[in-house]
């Protein structure tokens, strides 16, 4: 089948699933929207954890065993800071300092984020659209009992530790959603909407945030499929579940596809994970979710992709 | 013999003497001046090459074999910038990037570089007073055949191959001196003045271009005594003596002796060179003036030191 594939995705978990969406379509057939709301500046630097996670992903350049950052990475920089009282609470490889060093240097230079992601897509050899989702700042922050702190406090700095109440996307009402990523959404010719295995509070809603996202895929003709980031009441990385315990909500597949309700049309569950009660307006399929090779991330792609195709019959084809 | 020695240089030569004296006085009894004409911006990043040899030298972080930079370097940065499409034509090793990176960041946050220096000699165990030349920005530039150039433009990119015609160093006039490194050189107690064996056009003139450093120099009761950065009639390292000849001066020490006429009292000649024909007002000596080893760093700064003290008989002390 051919049209236009617009998949929504965060870091790590989501950069998989993009990547097998990679290598499952043409490049002009895909564009990612990722999510911007964890960038932050550090020691000057600007720094956007998600769309090197995409990049890394899509390039073949991810570390395997770390799950985080770049393979063949070194740790002369880091060592060498702390040597010099600089701080040292994030973690900065050598090569993934080359991502940040040259994202600052165009910046600076007054080039948009979605201009230096182009660039350094081209750079990497990756054909496929990757949009931030917007060029302008949106910073997730997090509700805890010790007040508000922002995302990369909270992840890094803290690792998670300080329970969550609630989430803010600063910016987020003022931002403009990347031009790009909002007409994608709108393409008369769109196959397919994915929402890739990211953690939904701070992945996923800082997209569905901006200024029409949410009402574009409302509206959108095109199927919208969420794969579940929870396998056996899980997450496979990341505090999602941890979240939704802390914000009393089930930690199941579920619970997720709940709080996607009039967005999603059909939620991807994990195989090994039973058949979830039903949530209306919801179909639930099942699939091999947990992608620990390059070829099950194909796999899973070619699975939602099917999935998505095969509700066309459903619903009104635009 | 007690008293305050202040001394001036640039990069890597200058380096060398600047950690000897380190190594044969007690730590407050030394001021080091350092040319900032080279610093520039690059990437984004505030990079200044001969503070951090300095630094770098005192600290004993020195690479020996490449001379320059940062001993146990690895340069897995360079690669992925080249990866991504960046500029390339300055070497930026993993470990040196981090004094680029913390040094940028702390200007950044509104610190003066004497402050920055402060902070980065503390965190490297440097007890003696390394002070740039100015906390303005001050920029040596070169006319060539092409032009006016920058200095990096030359040094670097260019490998020092267009002939050089004449410098400037712009932003001299309207800099501040850095005042300690005036108080310092006006001291009641200065025991001498040292030239390092350093680039006498692109590293010590810039200093002596700032408003007040040449006058206190002329003024200083306390000898003032430079060491040959040529040999045999040669530069151990950098431009100086390709820069000599397109100058249409003579290669040799004498010549580096007259171009400081005025304001030094001594010069201290290599011992393997011949004595050098007499300039008015400047007295020559002979020491082994190549700095292979550590210890050579220490004998030539005590030979350096001893000259001093022995024109103590003929200058008058304040």
């Amino acid at each position: 089948m051919s049209g236009h594939v617009v998949a929504l995705c965060g870091g790590v978990g989501g950069a998989k699933l993009a990547h097998g969406l990679s290598l499952a379509l043409k490049p002009q057939d895909l564009s990612i929207i990722v999510n911007t709301g964890d960038d932050f500046e550090h020691l000057g630097l600007k720094v956007s954890p998600d769309l090197d996670s995409v990049l890394y992903a899509l390039a073949g350049l991810s570390d395997p065993v770390r799950g985080w950052g770049r393979s063949g990475e070194t740790w002369t920089f880091m060592a060498a800071l702390k040597g010099l009282g600089g701080e040292s609470w994030f973690q900065l490889g050598d090569a993934d300092l080359a991502m940040h060093v040259e994202r600052s240097w165009r910046l600076k230079k007054g080039a948009t984020l979605s201009e230096v992601t182009a660039h350094l897509c081209g750079a990497l050899g990756i054909g496929v659209r990757v949009l931030p989702m917007s060029d302008d700042p949106v910073r997730t922050r997090l509700l805890t009992a010790e007040g508000w702190i922002d995302f990369q406090e909270y992840f890094v700095h803290r690792q998670c530790r300080p329970e969550v109440r609630e989430f803010m996307f600063a910016g987020a009402t003022e931002a403009r959603a990347q031009p790009d990523a909002l007409a994608a959404l709108t393409r008369q010719d769109l196959r397919a909407i994915i929402i890739c295995p990211s953690n939904p509070f701070v992945s996923i809603e800082p997209i569905l945030a901006l200024p029409g996202i949410r009402a574009a895929m409302q509206r959108s003709a095109a199927p919208v499929v969420a794969v579940t980031p929870i396998i056996g009441g899980k997450a496979i990385k990341g505090p999602a579940a941890k979240m939704m315990a802390e914000l009393g909500l089930d930690v199941s597949a579920a619970a997720v596809a709940r709080r996607y309700a009039g967005i999603i049309d059909a939620f991807v569950v994990d195989q090994a994970d039973p058949p979830p009660e039903s949530v209306p307006g919801i179909k639930f399929f099942r699939a091999a979710t947990l992608m620990s090779t390059t070829d099950d991330r194909r796999q899973l792609a070619i699975s939602t992709l099917r999935t998505a195709d095969g509700l066309r019959g459903i619903f009104p084809v635009a």
